[in-house]
């Protein structure tokens, strides 16, 4: 029996155990979500009130968020607490807001609406995150892709793009354990970031930090103090972070958080207070409570996170070291972050997640890590090990194995 | 001891009592706050599902809220819970997030974005609600003041308005319990408003039902059902209803919701759906749950409400009618919402709100229920008697007539 024998004997053999598995969506699992439970609980009848007396019920209160909310998440994106905005659920919604507005009215240094130079581009990091391009492109914003600036060389074409186009204003960036390929800006990519000639005076950095805390094992990644890094070199106002607790506590029931410079803040402030008369105040106050309780605070919780998603990457990562070379794939090693990133011979990524599909095994579709789903070298998939049990974690990635050298030794017969 | 003198002497001993009293804001007091405390409490550790089954704490989820939350508050707005979006804290925001859109991408009828037609306008009924003016103006567009259109005079000149100018792209309008007038639309008006001709064909309609079951007593306003009128004349698309609990619980962790035709809430979901993966599901679970638990639900509470703003409703209305006659002042007698609205003789209404604040009771800016501020004739003053104990509003309530009398007598002297 050859191999090709041997792998579609192997294909048969999964395709006949009816599998429905699911590894699409970087989602915390239940027993994660368990480790906030207590969220749900931590307010009561009597317990509306933050430290400085303020009632969380009613609408005063600061449009920047609660102080102690404030100071809670300033460490995780590595900033004072005076650069700090902590409002509703969702990150992208305030990265959207943000976006929204610099589109309308203009940035802080109130040149004009960016919808008056259209059209605009941003620069994003490929292979990356699907919504970063979606929420772009529902505006008329085109993608245009460079690769993630783990060196010198990247950086050199991602300065050469953004000094030499007017109407590229933003780049996105997911600085720590990038989704999906799971890399951190060194400090000298972060100093490059800051000092780049940009041809937009209004050029803006979007720094997705959500896996800023997410770290799988005691030996870390860490991220350089962006912010401090660009305020030394004069550019605070190029970068805008935003965080969540989407991946900390509740994906649906979190907070999100951004730090901007002193002016960049008080000019989105200016139009926030527009928009709304007042965050969720008690969320906020939830969150407090119940993250300055736990044991380790948010670290503490963290590392909670990281027991519980370990062996699903090491699960992985050993299966696929056992049955695949170097000549058919290579994949990541992450530190941290929601994603494990595997790259096919080129052409061979859609043909995989076809093949893994149809016995039942559901990846993310091959390209949605490109802007418009194109893969240009149809090659990159996304694979979320988190949510799923480790025992379909394992079986799911035995299956993408198989299907990786089948697709591989089709595309050689 | 002639009148002058008499109101004068009056002035002085009310500034001796060294008042400190604040009519400013229309907000609930904190024990309205208090009926609702229930809702900080009404989840546990092992209650984050909804009625389908939905874990409320993960990502995914239905983008137009839970279903149970839109079937508890599309009543509130009148409408199918089919028609219903629920989201985040804010109803603000929410009209905020409908009007960028529109203005960056257009409405469903996808002719083009509001902005490739700038300049742009609203129209608004005067007096009316500072923060409509105020997000409108930081984005530009320009507010044409309207009469609140109480019959077939008001409307007319609503219709010519509308009708006249292509640049008119859309109305607030507070449609039950004006802000601050207290008016509620009739059916007839409400007909008017769906078959009137417009010029901008993507004109749109912002119903603001902020006070839709904010009635204070037993005999009420009704509102036309506004959907089903603006639908038997084929103008669904024309109208957009928002409401929120924000006066219902609390005012900083409650929620927001809205309503539109099929056609609308399609094309406004496409583009909430790349703005956000998911609202604060779990503060929807804890509203469905404090909201069905509570005895009689929403109507059951808002009678708890009224019965704690009745009697300051009328301690206002009983001061101002022993104290003023028709030649000084008149005012609203409101079955319901947050507000009197006062009218002084033209030219008054600045100089009573500062008598009134040299004496320690701050009332609502004079002009601010006008555009940028500024009131044509200087008489509407707001007044907002829900949040002060009832002692204060009659004490602050005897401040205001007397100053009304001292600028009357002054003006006239």
């Amino acid at each position: 029996m050859n191999t090709l024998s041997a792998i579609k004997a192997k294909y048969s053999e999964l395709a006949d155990q009816q599998l429905d598995l699911d590894l699409t969506r970087g989602q915390p699992s239940n027993e994660q979500f368990d480790l906030s439970n207590g969220l749900l609980e931590c307010l009561d009848k009597n317990d509306y009130r933050d430290a400085t007396g303020l009632d969380c019920r009613n609408y005063p209160g600061p449009i920047d968020g609660l102080v102690e909310a404030r100071e809670l998440f300033a460490p995780v994106l590595d900033v004072r607490p005076e650069l700090m905005i902590v409002a509703n659920t969702s990150s992208l919604d305030l990265m959207s807001r943000v976006l929204n507005l610099f589109c309308l009215i203009g940035t802080a240094d109130r040149t004009r609406a960016w919808f008056e130079d259209r059209p605009i581009k941003f620069i994003a990091c490929c292979p990356g995150y699907d919504r970063h391009f979606s929420l772009c492109e529902s505006l008329g914003i085109e993608i245009v892709p460079v690769p993630f600036p783990r060196d010198g060389e990247a950086m050199s074409e991602i300065e050469k793009t953004v000094k030499g186009d007017r109407s590229i204003k933003g780049m996105w960036i997911v600085p720590k354990y990038s989704n999906p390929g799971g890399e951190t800006l060194t400090a000298e990519v972060v100093e490059a970031l800051a000092t780049m000639e940009s041809a937009a005076k209004d050029f803006r950095i979007f720094a997705d930090n959500a896996y800023a805390v997410h770290d799988l094992y005691e030996q870390q990644e860490t991220l350089a103090p962006m912010m401090e890094i660009f305020e030394r070199h004069g550019s605070e106002d190029r970068l805008i972070m935003f965080g969540s607790t989407a991946k900390i506590t509740f994906s649906a029931g979190g907070l999100s958080f951004m730090a901007a410079s002193e002016r960049n803040k008080k000019f989105l402030l200016s139009l926030f207070s527009k928009q709304t008369i007042s965050w969720n105040k008690l969320e906020q106050l939830r969150h407090v409570r119940f993250l300055q309780g736990y044991p380790g605070g948010i670290n503490g919780l963290m590392q909670q996170h990281a027991k519980l998603l370990r062996p699903k990457f090491q699960a992985v990562e050993s299966i696929l070291s056992s049955q695949l070379d170097d000549s058919v794939a290579s994949w990541s090693r992450p530190l941290g972050g929601y994603f494990i990133s595997v790259n096919t011979r080129p052409g061979l990524a859609k043909s995989v997640v076809a093949l893994a599909s149809n016995i039942g095994v559901k990846l993310t579709p091959a390209g949605a890590t490109y802007p418009k789903g194109r893969d240009p070298d149809d090659c990159n998939i996304r694979l979320a090990p988190t949510r799923p049990a480790l025992r379909d974690v394992e079986i799911a990635t035995e299956v993408l194995a198989v299907c990786i050298r089948l697709a591989s030794l089709n595309a050689s017969s």
